[in-house]
Parts: C-alpha cells; structure tokens; sequence
C-alpha cells in the first residue's frame, strides 16, 4: 500500500526533523492532555518500539527490496521512506542504517519515477552480477483500484546498487515493464516481485534460473489478478531489459473469498504487494509447495471512489497448472498472514542458509518476511499527533515461513475449507491437515530469551478469572510465552491475558471459541484515546482454529501456543505457529505494565508461563536515538 | 530527422534572438569577408526566402503536425522548432503564425518528454472532437540507428489543441505506445503518422473509420521497418489510449535499395518520417493507389557508430495483402520526393476539398506535403555562420501529390525498373507508366504568377551555347519556367540555365543524357564559400528519365518542362511533374541574378521560357521582419 496523497506527502516533510531531542517533561504518571498540544517530537519515545525495524524517523511504507547480498552474506532489509530505505543485518537481530539517518538508498524524482518510488524487489546477481532492482515507478496520479486507470501512471524500471546497496541507482533507459499487458484495463500494476523457480521453468519450458516476476493488480469490473512476466532469454538477457508477459498467473473473481466464513479475508478487487516463494517443512525449497502472499484491497458496498480501501494480508498455496498453455495458479488453501487491521504490505525474500545470518544460528534456506504496521492507518488518521511522535509505523519482527503439519481428529473442524488443507487421510482415521507455519525468526526469538534483562517465570496451572502475575515487567518491552489447555469448547470460554495492565489502562488479549477469535480489546487500552484524536482503541479480531487432537484420554482440543512481543506500542501475538495478530496498543501510564491472566467463562489450564524482558536493542549504532528503557 | 546534440542545442539558444535588426553596412558589390565574423543576425536577409515556410528566427527542423481544423477549415502547418510550432494558412500561400515569434505550440520538458519532441500527426476529430497529436516523445539518448537502442528513449504521446491549435496540451496520462513492440531490438521507433483508410479497414476487418498508425524504424541487423498500430475498438476507443500492435507493415532487407541503378536511392537500415496516403490520378482518394513517403538512413561502409548518417528521402508505391494475417505492403514502384541532399523529412497531409484553401481554388481531396531544406547539413556544417543569420533552414513550397500517368514508346527506358510502373500495355504497342506525380501547389503556383511584380519573357527557340537573358530578374526572388527538346539523346547533350549569374558568380542547372541526370553546379555558386565555412559548394546530382514518346515525325523524346524557383538562398527544381531537386544556392553579389541559356554538345530548343518575378511575401504578418525586396 503505497501512500500518495499530496497532505501526507507535506506531513512526511514535517515529521523528518533532524534533530530528535531527549524526551522531556511528560508526566505518564497523570491523565494525558491532548497530545496533539505538545511539542513537536515530545512523544518520540512513548511507543516507540526497540527491537523492531523502522527508520530513525519518520514515516515507514510498505518493506520490500530485501535481499541477500551475494558478496558478503549480509541480508539487507529495506523499506519504503523518502523513496526506500534500508539497513542491513547479520542475524536478523540487529540492524545498521544503510546511510545516517536512515537516508534512502534510491528517491523518487527521475525521468521513469517523478513522483513516487514504489515497491520492487531485488534480482540478487542481476546486471554486471550486482544486486539489480525492479521497482515500481510512478508518474501519474491517481492511482487506486476505485477509479480509471491513469495509463502510465505505473512502470517498472531498473536500478543497480552501488556502494554495497548504499544506492541503487536508476538505469539510464526508460521502463523495462513500460506499461500494463496490451488492452488489459487494469485496476493497479505495480509491486514487480522477481524470483527464480524451476518447476516454472520445466512447466513453461524456460532455460533453467531464469527469472520471474509477478505484479500485482487487478483488472476493471474482474477482479484481482497477479501479472506473470519472464526475463526474455534473448543475447541481452542479463540485461533484464526486457520481460516477456506470460498471462494472468492468478485471477480471482471480484468480491469474492476463499470461504465465505472469514478464513481468509477477501480478494477483493485489487491485489498488491504480492510475493511468490515455494517452501516446505523446513523452509524455502524451490521444489516445494509454490505460495504467495499478496495484499487484497476491497470494500463494503456501496463502494466509493478513493474511499472504499479495506486491505487483507493473505497467504495462498497452491498447484501451477498449464491452462492454454498459460501457467496458472489455484489456491488449494488460503489464510491471513496477519489479522491485525493495520498489518499489510508484507514483503519476504528467500534468505540462503548461506547467508551470515543463516551460518551463525545453523538454519537452511528460509523465506523471511516482514509484516508493514501502518502507524496511522494507512493514512486515514490524521488527527494522530504525528508531529509529537516524529515517525510513523514501523515493520513486525522477521518470521520464517515454512509448511506445517498438523495430525487431527477427522471431523467437521478438520473437513471444512479454511486456513488449510488436508493433505494426508491417516489409516487411524486421523487427518494430517498442512498450514502455512509462521513463526518469529529463530535469531530474534532467541536473542529475546537470552539476552533478556529479566525473566519472569510465572506459575500457571488452572485459572477460572483474572488474576495477576505476581511481578510486573519493568518496561512495556518484553516477550511471553504461555501453554493454555482448554477442558471443552464451551461457547462462553474465554482465556487469554490482560497486558499493559496497571491502575487506569489494562488490554485483554483472549482467545473465545463463540466464534472461534482472538480479540485484542483495546477499549481501555490508552488513555491518551479519551484526549487525542487518532489513538485508536477499537478492537482487533482474528479468527484462528484449535483442532480435536487425540490426547491421552481420548479427543481433546488443541493446546493453544502463545507468544505475544510487546515493544513500545507495538503488539505482535503469535499462536501455534499459525496465527498473528498485530496491532497498536498505546498505553499511556508509567504503571500500566502489569500482566494478568484472564479467564471467562470457565476454567482454563495454563502452562510454561514466562516473560522475558527487554527485548533487544535492535539499533545498537543508533547513538542519537534515546529509546526508552 | 531529429538534432539531438548538445551542441545543437546550445546554438539554437544563441540563435533565437528576439532582435532582428535591420541589415547594415555589407557591401554585396565587392568579395565578402569570412562570414563568421561579422555581427550577430547581420546576415539575416542575404538569403532568406519570402514564399517559403519558416520560423521568425532560429532553427525549423522536420515539418510535422499538419491539419485542417475542421472547425474552420484553415490548414496548420507545423514543424519542429523548440518543440513544434507553426502556422495556419488558407490558401497555402501566405501564412500566420500562430504565435508570435513563431513561439512553439508544444515544447519538450513534460513527463513524457523530458528531452525532446519529435514529429507526429494530428486526428483532426480526436479527443472530444478535438485535434489531438500523436507525437514521439523523447527521454532518453543516444538515438541514432547505429547503436544500440536506448529502451525507452522514444515513446508515443497525445496532446490535445487549445486555443485554436495555439497550444498542445499534454495528457497528463503516461505514453500510449510506451515501448516498441515487444523484443523488436529496433533500430528506431518514431514519427506516429496517422491515418485512416478504408481499404485498411476492410482488409483487417475493423470498425469502418479506424484510426492508424505507422511508426518508423527498423530493427537491428534485418533493415528499415514501418510498424502498424490501430486505435483499440473498445469503449474508451475515443480517448486514443490504446493502440494494437498490428506488425510491421513494411519491412526492406538492410541496406538494400529498390534498384542499384539509384532511381529510388537505398531503403539503408532506418526508416524515418514515414507518411500513409492513398493517391488516384486526381489527389488523395481512400480508394486509390497506396503510398508511403519515408526518409532513409543508409551508410558507406564501413558504419562508424554515431556518425553514418546518409539520408534519402523517397516515396513508394505498392500493394497491401495481408501474410500470415499480418497487412503487409510490398512496392510496385519508388523514387525520390527530392534529390537535394539537403531536402529531407517531408511530412504532408489529406487536405480536404472543403478546407479554406480548397474551396478557393476549387481542388479536390488534395494530399499535400512540404519537404524539409536543412539549412545547415543535419547539423553537421558547424562552421556555418548561424549566428548572422539567425535562422537556418526552411520548409520547401508545398506540394500536391497524385497518380501521374504517361503515355510512351515500349522499350528498355520504359521497361527498366525504375521510379514508375507499368500500368498498362495499350493495343498500340505503346506502355502507359504510372508515377508519383508532384507539382508545386496550385495556390502558389497561380500567386507566383498572377501576384509577379514583373515578368520577363524571353525569346527561346533552337540553342547551341551559353545565350544570356535579354533581362535579368531585379532580385534572387523568382519562378522561372521554360520547356526543352532534344534532338536526341547524345551522351553528350547537356541543357538547361545558368543561374544566379553575374561577373563573378554563377550557378549551372542543366540535365545531361550522359547519366540521365540533373545536375545543380555549386562550384561557383558562391564567393562567401572561398571565404567562409559551411558554404556548401558541391553539386547535387539528380537522376532523371526523359522517355521516348510518339511525336508527329515518330518517336522523339519527351519533352522536358523546367520550373525553377528561385526564394533568396533556396532553390527548387522542378521537371514534369515527377522530378524535384532543391538545394541552398548561397550567391553573395549583387549583381549575381542574371540567366542565362545553358547547352553543351548539341542544339536544344527552348520554349514558352518566363521569368515570374517577385514570388509572394507568405508572411504578411511578420511586421518586424524585414524581408529582401
């Protein structure tokens, strides 16, 4: 999702002070004025998370343009800002600005991009062996599946990096995808994202590692389409200048779903940002299951031109087939990657086990992705107190995709068209469904445990209503973990946590099985909500699973495995590998770090509770920042 | 043909003084200096044409953009000059600018034209019933076919007229044809000339009223191309967005000519400026014949990248069928439209029967075009003194194009290809050749005439040696017309005038049976060339067929009918309505404006020979200017 409005443009401006000044006399001790009043940048630190990607100020778009950089292993991770800017990293852990103060290494305002760099990706060996960018470029306004399609308004170009992905700089020639495929009226064309695959080369008869890219959009009064085009194999191949368009490798029907029951949003009528990748069980793996992510724009009805923007972070799976002899893709199975409302835009890339992260922590071929957090909702909220904060938004922690299996019990739970599929009916009668597993990368996830400032072990065992952690975390940093085992699916049963607890601001975090969600409750998340516009505190939902699993005693329902990240304001929560939520939660008091267990409804068993402090400093170079303790 | 040098552009800045100061103190009685050291615009006068079509001041590239504007029937006449300018015109021969200053209508530095505007053409009814430009918009260089292709460095654009064609205003939409045809490695790709044709229509079966484009080029190592496009009948066909790729119309092996005996020059490896029409023996006709007029770029060997750059300009005649699906067109015959080297680029239109300038004369349907004279060799006679004279180049008199026929004796002049065909073999053993047939427009044919600030008719009859002109013309502003016959067809026989005569200047043009060839003798053309350079003073040649026809002693040969205009420095030679050769005749005295009969080798007989002097002021308007009387 890619911000172009001309206001947003000015307040980009705004919010890129240079200086960034110790935060200074804010009470968190008592109610909040409208924030709004204060200074500009007094707010920097209050939400500001630390073990998260983001630049040292200002706005972050949409992540793209990571990649592995074959000369010295180190992956960098980049991100719209000011055009796009990156850092890189070594262990997905800690990150090192590409330039200061997070300077993009590729801008906006040449002759193919005069208003807006979009999202592209990186060919890792492309034109003289160096990292090689296809990238959305932008010269007309409007832009939005709502409205006419503004012909050239989207264009993909080449940029080539120099000083080590420092720059990338533009191609002196025009667009090498100069414009949408020939009389298809599209409702967006943009997003390139390049990847090698050889069952695409043997089904479409391709020399092998050649490369692919598909873009994103969608076409008038049809629906959402991914655009499949091919390096053209001719003596200047490796000069990536021309791309041979292969047909509309993924069409969906407008306004429609995978189900109807929610299991993965919509398509909607506009597809963005979409990556394809193949995994298996342990990760990336070319001869794998072939996926996508993709953003799905929609609308409730009536929809209304340049208004209606409702967005879906989904995942796919699915079998290429050669249709006409066009490769076309089927989902046999489909899920949000996110179900926060303000998670969008992710963007992954296979990182090479090796890569330096990859060596150092042992992992095999991985695809990476990181989830965009739009800070402001994609631009709607306005009144938010931008100019206090002095950035907006940021990335979620790294996770590894791979494909998971599940063994079940083989009845309606495990039979319907949801977020999987089944992939194998036992001979014990069970079903072993397969999923897309997600979790936090492993360097993050371990770098949170040891390296924690504290640790929290809590005694879990049965709870039946709320009840506090006997010690608070310290900060609003941390990591917590916990095992819940429900006794049924008693339509009344909720469980979770309240975080970001304390006097006056607490946040129920629970899962209920009425209807089968997550609900993070932020109606008394913040009291900065009561006094400031645009501190959201409605709440997010998302719809998540627990099998029957055969147990000791017979059928029993799925343990649910909880992890949820608190930095600063952002949230993440992760569930068996299989769900996230993200979202904002704007504590306000000093005193709201307190954890408590919540229950409703009955009695729920919880287990292996522990919290870890502190997360990691994930800007260590950082010397002007104060982040918070 | 486009001056894209830096070079070129840094003197067109020097050249476009809005001061035109009156012509001082040179004495044309006595030799000149180096002219390149004289004051700035002091040359503007010495050889400016008055009848002819050219900016205020600075540099008029390729004609291009003309039209009839249907709302008031006037033509346009455009030609590029800091982007495009022009002028409207109802009787074709005088002429409005319609700026002041010849101030462009349309200038490079949008979007889509960061670095140029070269030619293209006009739907007369466009968007919303509006003259609307399809033009080459240019971003990117190097372009020149002996290199290779900058991707994206012309594209085609539309603008829309304004203020009666005073402006074109730019879509503010991205390229319509952003890119040349898919994985064509061009040589070219500009010069939209559209058209519409029915016979087109019902050979590909579109929508009656189908608009066309070709686009010249070529493609590397195969030769010179025309691609088709056709506007894209779906419901927005009447925004002109989207053109169908419809193949390359016409294709010529590389460097290969329409006949080694040079009547038709070389197709070489690129084509430019390419122009559709269809002819009957009366204009422009849907139903008629089909041509094309096309500029061709060629070389000696060995090509040196960036500076082979011989240019023909000729016309063809042929047939479309269609091959494989495809509408290709193959010649039945070609020529030159002009053999001065310096005569390049001619862009022309349908000129319908109800315009301004038809109605008045009572013309049918007219194509008429308007070659371009460079006046400073494309760029390349840099030692030329621009800045004195303030201009350089001009358009040549238009001309209507049509089906000429010609009765003659069947033999091997009539049997060779060459620039005609045969269109019939009559019962009386005699051929009937078809040609292009080209004549100076009728309107200012007949203003030459009626309009004659004095007319010299001179006594003729049989010539054997230099004869001189009872009278001189009183200037280097003159139409001279006479007819010639020959007794044979001696390799020796050479006849025509000397030009621009005077004691120590003169310029021979005569034809000689020896080559079948007109020849214009620079040699002492100028005294300014001893002095100065980039005076050119070498001949220009020009073949030419005198056929045998029946006369009333049996066969004799064709009669030769001479028409030669004389405006200041241009002059244009015109022979039976089938053969013109214009080129800069730069005499600097005086006195040099006698004429005189020329012969060698024989005795010619000279006939209705009339001086027509005076021609016509075409810029009435033009009140700073001051012309030569």
């Amino acid at each position: 999702m890619k911000i172009t409005s001309p206001i947003l443009v000015s307040l980009a401006g705004l919010t890129s002070s240079h200086i960034i000044p110790r935060q200074g006399s804010i009470d968190y001790n008592v109610a909040p004025p409208n924030l709004s009043t204060l200074a500009n940048v007094s707010l920097f630190n209050t939400w500001r998370p630390k073990a998260h990607v983001l630049p040292t100020y200002g706005q972050i778009g949409d992540p793209c343009m990571h990649y592995t950089d074959p000369k010295t292993g180190i992956f960098h991770v980049g991100y719209l800002h000011n055009g796009a800017s990156g850092a890189t990293t070594s262990n997905l852990v800690t990150y090192t600005d590409l330039n200061p103060n997070s300077e993009p290494f590729i801008r906006a305002g040449g002759l193919n991009d005069p208003l807006y760099v979009f999202d592209g990706s990186v060919i890792e060996r492309g034109i003289n062996g160096t990292p090689t960018l296809l990238y959305t470029s932008v010269s007309y306004l409007p832009i939005q599946w709502t409205v006419r399609y503004t012909k050239g308004s989207e264009t993909q170009s080449l940029a080539v990096a120099t000083d080590g992905g420092r720059n990338f700089t533009k191609s002196n020639i025009g667009p090498v995808i100069p414009s949408p495929p020939f009389a298809v009226n599209v409702t967006g064309f943009r997003d390139p994202y390049v990847f090698q695959n050889t069952q695409v080369d043997s089904l479409l008869g391709k020399r092998e590692g050649t490369w692919y890219t598909v873009i994103s959009g969608g076409v008038h009064g049809k629906g959402p389409s991914l655009f499949l085009y091919a390096q053209y194999d001719d003596e200047d191949a490796d000069l990536f200048q021309t791309w041979e368009y292969l047909g509309e490798w993924w069409h969906e029907q407008a306004n429609t779903t995978w189900t109807e029951e929610g299991w993965a949003g919509r398509w909607g009528f506009n597809f963005e940002v979409a990556n394809y990748f193949a995994l298996d069980k342990h990760g990336a793996n070319p001869k794998g299951e072939t996926f996508v992510t993709v953003g799905a724009e929609w609308s409730y009805t009536p929809i209304i031109p340049q208004v209606s923007d409702n967005r879906d972070m989904l995942w796919a799976a699915g079998k290429q087939t050669l249709v006409d002899g066009k490769l076309t893709f089927e989902p046999t199975m489909a899920g949000r990657l996110d179900s926060g409302r303000s998670a969008y835009a992710a963007a992954g890339k296979v990182l090479p086990a090796d890569s330096q992260a990859s060596w150092s922590s042992g992992a095999p071929d991985r695809f990476i992705t990181y989830v965009w957090l739009t800070g402001d909702f994609y631009g709607t909220a306005k009144q938010f107190p931008t100019a206090q904060q002095n950035w907006t938004g940021s990335l979620l922690l790294p996770r590894e995709l791979s494909v998971g299996y599940l063994n079940v019990v083989d009845n309606e739970l495990s039979r319907e068209k949801g977020s999987w599929r089944i992939d194998c009916e036992n001979s014990d009668g069970t079903l072993t469904l397969a999923t897309l597993h997600q979790k936090i990368a492993r360097e993050p996830y371990a770098a949170f445990t040891k390296n924690a400032t504290g640790t929290i072990t809590q005694s879990g065992g049965r709870v039946s209503q709320t009840t506090k952690f006997k010690t608070s975390p310290k900060s609003k940093h941390y990591m917590l973990s916990a095992s819940l085992t429900f006794p049924s699916r008693s339509e009344s049963l909720k469980a979770g946590f309240n975080i970001l607890t304390g006097a006056r601001e607490s946040t129920p975090i629970y899962y209920q099985f009425s209807n089968e969600s997550f609900i993070v409750d932020r109606s008394n998340s913040s009291a900065a909500a009561a006094t400031t516009s645009g501190i959201a505190n409605d709440n997010e939902t998302g719809k998540f699973r627990l099998f029957d699993v055969a147990g000791g005693n017979g059928t029993q329902v799925e343990t649910l495995d909880l992890t949820i990240v608190v930095d600063g304001g952002v949230v993440e929560v992760h569930a068996n590998n299989r769900f996230a939520l993200s979202t904002w939660l704007r504590s306000w008091y000093a005193d709201s770090t307190g954890i408590e267990f919540f229950v409703e409804g009955g009695e729920v068993t919880f287990s292996e509770v522990k919290v870890w402090e502190g997360l990691v400093d994930a800007w260590p170079q950082r010397k002007s920042v104060v982040q918070s303790a």
